[in-house]
């Protein structure tokens, strides 16, 4: 039982992950399934939007100087020469006190340079009465307005929301170039996990790791593949990794240094252990290493830390892998503390805490690292660097946030 | 080309959803496939966790008052009697001058009352050696410390988390019940719309609003159908909703009340049409009803007010399906303006922002309403209450953060 030979501090380890993961293949998916993939390019238009000049109202077309000065008062004449629907323009032009009806969308016709909207027009009949003027340009999406030929409208490393998609096939992209999904292979260790559906027994203990493990590698976007509680013993361990051909293997347990931590020992054997150690709390026991081609992350057996680890450095791997910077799946929120934190110099620690909606942060009160409540009782966590003892009452500080 | 009858505010709306939209039916999954899905029910813990007295350390099992006294200085000697494994308890009991060796996740012995760390002791033979000492309790994880049975553990309307996998194995559920996602069919109607990969021809636009609706229905929990592009045609229109048997039924375009409007007509002949036009800018040509038991919804053709829209009310509608209020799928973030907002009463408007990392926030610059890309490149978005002028420079807002 003896401590780490060299630990490393949380922003070395990211580092390490920023320096040395390389994103994966890339694969080709139809839009319609790309919600949620991160680009493997940069999506360059081929086309304007709109590529015609359209209207972005119900109304009539027209030439604008003619409008000029007509009210309710004393209202302007024009004459209705057709209609223009989306879809099917009018083949005609527009001249001298003439006006074509149009609908959202539809193409503005020759002649023609802002469309009125229909709620200050009246028409009877070839005669449409107009009760307000209209600038040039007015009510026009003009060709182009929106994206331009060769503009990037999407960026490698994005990852999609819904409104990517629809500008995707608005540039006319029915399918997009995504980084495929990292396979990750998750392997609980320890002879006393059983699986939670099994009858409570004695002194054994349900394997929940693997479960929030697999929910965070969906998060990321990799591909969870659970391969079983695995017993802490140095032959099983190393013949489940050596059959596992996933991108990734995570171990959970015995990955410290103890005695019945074999997992970086047989790291050790089958590839090189990068490192093993984090000054941060909780998971110091992190490791990482390769067999191959194949990054092996060494989480701990504790469910908080394999949870924080887990988070902070299996994935910013996967983020690595799809071509993202290393981080937090989480956007930041500034609030204010309602109360003192206090931390260690030379540690990372992280702090998991409660948003008010006034944004007050709060420390979530908990009396062990054990407490796998703390995590879903808590809206999300502080960082407090390794450089500080911690925050004043009354700081302002940014957190990051589950939601 | 007249008017909306009467429109609704954007609160009216929230409401009406609030008050008329029921839960789904609840189904059972299992756990491992259950993250991003909705709790039907609280869960409610059958068991303690731990289920036993605990080590948090690997280290030395002991009666912590005979440990008093113990520095580098003047170390205490004890007698070891044997080992616990996780899984593999000591069978005996510890007595007077006694410790049992004990690795994270052991049980505690009979006798002992806490746990010295290993890095404070030296093993040598059947003698160990205490360099600190240790107060009762310390390093023990006590039965039902991080959950007691009959604790709700989580509640019914939770969107799950990874961590909150994790609790459920921990609290020995291997399945578990969540509301069924809705289904809803996705039907964009124009007989100007084509498919992205159909070559731009002339003034034809591509159908963009089903690719951001489908992605915005997966955000929210539900299962997008897309339906086909559908021809402007009262026919059609009536005939694609008869034969759609999903949850709900979204229409795009053709939504408003021109004449070539027909969703809202068909509504009024299949069933009811509950509410149409709102006070809200982009998106007032919204509408909803009902067509027996299958709820349909009415967006805007124009793909930013479609979003919008969908975001709002379609998001809300499927949050309520699940079991969940009303409410957006995105995190507040409190910043400070860099510019002012002029909006006007009456109305409630959608502002396109930027978060800068220091959360300051500014509105994005755009000229039209129409401009899709306004979406993928703003970092979120700013409601401006229809009671409000807007909000001077400098304001402190609170906005809808998109990631």
């Amino acid at each position: 039982m003896t401590g780490f030979v060299s630990r490393k501090s949380f922003r070395e380890v990211r580092d390490f992950i920023q320096q040395s993961v390389t994103h994966g293949p890339a694969e080709s998916v139809p839009v319609r399934r790309a919600n949620n993939r991160v680009l493997a390019e940069d999506v360059v238009s081929p086309v304007n939007v709109p590529y015609f000049d359209r209207s972005a109202m119900d109304g009539y077309a027209c030439r604008a100087e003619e409008t000029s000065g007509a009210t309710d008062y004393s209202p302007l004449y024009f004459k209705l020469i057709g209609e223009t629907l989306p879809g099917q323009p009018f083949e005609g032009e527009v001249e001298k006190n003439e006006v074509v009806k149009i609908m959202t969308g539809g193409e503005i016709p020759t002649g023609a340079n802002a469309v009125m909207m229909a709620e200050y027009t009246q028409e009877d009949g070839e005669r449409v009465r107009f009760t307000q003027q209209v600038a040039p340009g007015k009510n026009v999406m003009r060709t182009g307005e929106d994206i331009s030929v060769g503009d990037v409208v999407l960026q490698q490393g994005r990852r999609l929301r819904p409104q990517d998609l629809g500008v995707l096939a608005s540039v006319h992209q029915g399918q997009v170039k995504v980084v495929q999904s990292p396979t990750v292979a998750i392997i609980p260790t320890g002879s006393e996990l059983v699986e939670p559906d099994s009858e409570a027994a004695g002194t054994r203990i349900v394997d929940s790791n693997s479960y929030l493990l697999q929910g965070l590698v969906e998060l990321y976007g990799g591909t969870p593949i659970f391969k079983g509680i695995q017993q802490d013993d140095y032959e099983t361990i190393k013949a489940t990794i050596q059959n596992a051909d996933e991108d990734i293997v995570v171990l959970s347990g015995g990955t410290s240094v103890g005695e019945e931590d074999f997992a970086p020992q047989v790291i050790h054997e089958l590839g090189q252990l990068d490192l093993h150690g984090v000054s941060m709390k909780p998971g110091s026991p992190f490791g990482m290493g390769r067999t191959g081609e194949q990054i092996v992350c060494l989480l701990p057996g504790s469910p908080v830390a394999a949870f924080v680890t887990g988070d902070a450095f299996l994935g910013s791997i996967i983020r690595r892998r799809l071509g993202q910077d290393v981080g937090f799946a989480y956007r930041k929120v500034r609030g204010k503390l309602d109360q003192k934190i206090v931390s260690s110099i030379g540690r990372t620690e992280f702090v998991r805490i409660r948003i008010q909606p006034d944004f007050t942060i709060s420390k979530l009160r908990v009396s062990g690292a054990g407490i796998l409540t703390s995590t879903t009782r808590a809206d999300g966590f502080l960082i407090v660097d390794e450089e500080l003892e911690g925050y004043p009452e009354g700081a302002v500080v940014d957190v990051y946030a589950y939601d």
